[in-house]
């Protein structure tokens, strides 16, 4: 099984050539109209596809009255259906909705309160419409600057679907080899390795592939990480993890990009940003998905002198990013998650739903390995007594949660590591009815 | 003077190296922030700045409590403050804001009501964020299709700013020359050449274009074109004007991508698509600013087979596009262009400021040329008695006119040409304030 193999898997997609005969007149119907319209490739969630309805906090309405508790979607980071951020819209919307080529007092209201929760020389900022878009521009940015074009990405990274970050996301480019001027490194990974430095590890293949850029005289630009790895498989790693490999970028002249698309917005539960677990102060830094939470907004912070040196050969303009009504949804995002407390929330309900989930490791030995960090938790799965990659009992139990009331995902280049990753309003309540359901469903299968 | 050169006065930036002693202390403190905040050369309008407050309709309202009448912005294409688009935000941001991998009907529902304006055969839409995520699909659409890598695109084309985009985006590349894999045509232009066939002339630039991409070995994809050329001076062109072209590209196993992000719904006046009045189909519709009224939404509407092959090596997912967010906003967009008859408007009102605009060109003769479709229109300025590019006179109208309330924008590779671009909402009574407005600036001139 190469992890090529595992995508669809990976994805948990709804297979149009299946029996739909269990399906029922109205989802047929629906499904009928959908592959009509978005083509019979458009990707859709689940064995049995769920119609929703509606969605509040961290729960999810379907149809046919079910209700879901949602471990899945990290992009309505508030909660579903927040009111401060309906209301801010519907004001913002009827008051003005501009462009930056204007002055409005909120955008840089808005501008100024983001760049406060980032390390100080990250000082500008540029927003744009979404997480690939983010890294579409910090990577004109990085090649602007550096001069370079090669750039260093993890075997399984995602980082979005525009042309130029497709070709440094091989997790989405089916099993096809990334072009010349892209290196791939294994992600620092210790659970299936064994290897007690991971840190180190990175860092010297880091090394290896700028050696390799040298030797085929392509001039390294940088390296674009996800700071938790989180299509590779959630790896929260050590403190301090990505700081070596920081080390050897900047050595070698390359600017390190990190992707916090994903973690980002106090999901890792200590701060906004888990790249600062880590110690480091990275050359710029890409946003996107729960931003606006669920508003298309994504941004890029960086240092004045990259910025500047990026615009004098680029007249680079972005019609709705950072618009009046993009900031009226992001500024809601930042009052809500003080208002709230919802980073410390994270925090706590993570640090719990980890001590949960390593109790239930005790007895379910299928259950390998729980990492990550705040309210981004992977669980590797590995057949019995091996480290070996179980990705039968992840998709057999994402399908059953899902059946249960639980959405919940899986990642890694083998979909053998369950992802936890809900709204940050998350209660306790929740984590423990996610805990009762999983229990169950890991009792009703084969021991192992 | 080159193209180039008159790319600043074109975006009509203001220059913060200017003296600001007239700029009064509100407006000095927020330059300040935001300078701070978005670097120094992020893109504002206007030598005297201005700091906008509201708008409502074809209107904006600064912070001093002038009025402007907006001739400028594309994006609010069923006015300022639209109430129906806001209610339709607060309405579903508080009921269900999800993305396109579970079934919901409004998506379902807003992808057939869009399709139905499409000609047959494109009949599947992908949805993205923005007209650049659009432009960028489309080009890998192409490229999976064809095998190709080859791009023509006009010569001061603007079609976006993704990395793949912006190399196909001559007026944001401040002179640098375009890669090997993009070739530029000049645009079929006819007042300054006099060419009275300009369908001929750009199929048979195409045709030579193709001859140099295969003298280089370099397999040709297809075009991309903006069918009413924003950039290149707004050309709506003769009816039938892409036709030829079309032709040749087809010929030589080319595709067509028609960017309909800034001309399309219903801004030309005649139905949905500026490209449908030349009689055309292409293989690709590219959609964005208007289409969600400021709500991030762009669109790629093609072919069945030509997004099947894509799909079969790309496992393309656009987080936030065709959200059920993005869905409610697209959906009270053509609600709103149907229940106001903003289409048939464009077209009345178009006509009516076309023929306005003709009557001043008889008395002002710098004008020297007025064309378009709908409300879209450019009004070409010459040197008198020449076909000189007068960009001065446009220059100093677009300032004028914004001290005497009027927001307008300048287009073309010499900035010569004045863009009336307003929202469709457009009352007659609002045209013919902007026309008195300009014979009054016209006559403020020194005689020409």
């Amino acid at each position: 099984m190469t992890a090529h193999d595992t995508k669809i898997m990976d994805l948990n997609r709804f297979d149009p050539s299946a029996p739909s005969d269990r399906l029922g007149e109205r989802l047929k119907r629906m499904l009928a109209r959908r592959f009509a319209t978005f083509g019979g490739n458009s990707i859709l969630f689940y064995k049995r596809p769920v119609e929703m309805v509606s969605a509040k906090g961290a729960w999810m309405f379907d149809a046919e009255g079910k209700k879901y508790l949602d471990l899945y979607n990290n992009v309505p980071c508030v909660g579903h259906g927040n009111e401060r951020v309906a209301e801010a819209l519907f004001r913002q919307a009827l008051t003005l909705n501009t462009n930056t080529r204007y002055l409005y007092d909120n955008i840089h209201t808005y501008a100024e309160r983001l760049l406060a929760t980032c390390p100080a020389p990250l000082s500008n900022v540029v927003f744009t419409c979404s997480g690939s878009e983010s890294n579409d521009l910090a990577l004109q940015i990085v090649r602007a600057a550096t001069g370079g074009s090669g750039f260093i990405v993890t075997e399984n990274a995602y980082h979005g679907n525009t042309s130029a970050v497709h070709e440094l996301s091989p997790s989405s480019c089916k099993g096809r080899r990334p072009p010349p001027h892209v290196r791939l490194v294994p992600p620092p990974e210790s659970h299936r390795s064994g290897d007690g430095d991971p840190a180190g590890t990175l860092a010297s293949n880091m090394e290896r592939a700028i050696e390799d850029f040298k030797k085929n005289n392509i001039k390294f630009a940088g390296a674009l990480l996800d700071s938790i790895f989180a299509s590779d498989g959630i790896l929260g790693g050590p403190a301090g993890l990505l700081k070596p490999a920081l080390d050897v970028i900047h050595r070698h002249g390359g600017l390190l990009i990190i992707d916090e698309v994903q973690p980002g917005f106090g999901r890792a539960g200590k701060g906004h940003w888990n790249f600062a677990r880590h110690g480091i102060v990275p050359d710029l830094v890409t946003m996107g998905k729960p931003m606006g939470n669920g508003f298309p907004i994504g941004g890029v912070a960086t240092r004045p002198d990259l910025l500047e040196k990026f615009n004098r050969e680029t007249a680079y303009f972005n019609t709705f990013g950072g618009s009046t009504l993009a900031a009226a949804a992001g500024l809601a995002v930042l009052d809500e998650l003080e208002a709230e407390r919802m980073i410390e929330n994270a925090d706590r309900q993570g640090e719990y739903l980890m001590g949960r989930l390593r109790e239930l490791a005790r007895t379910h030995t299928r259950i390998g390995d729980v990492r990550g960090a705040g309210l981004f938790i992977g669980v590797e799965f590995s057949k019995p007594g091996t480290r070996e990659p179980d990705r039968e009992s992840v998709t057999r139990l994402v399908n059953d949660l899902k059946e249960q009331g639980v959405l919940i995902g899986a990642s890694g280049p083998f979909a053998n590591v369950m992802r936890v990753r809900p709204p940050l309003c998350l209660s306790r309540d929740d984590a423990d009815y996610f805990i009762g359901k999983l229990k169950t469903a890991l009792e009703g299968m084969a021991p192992g």
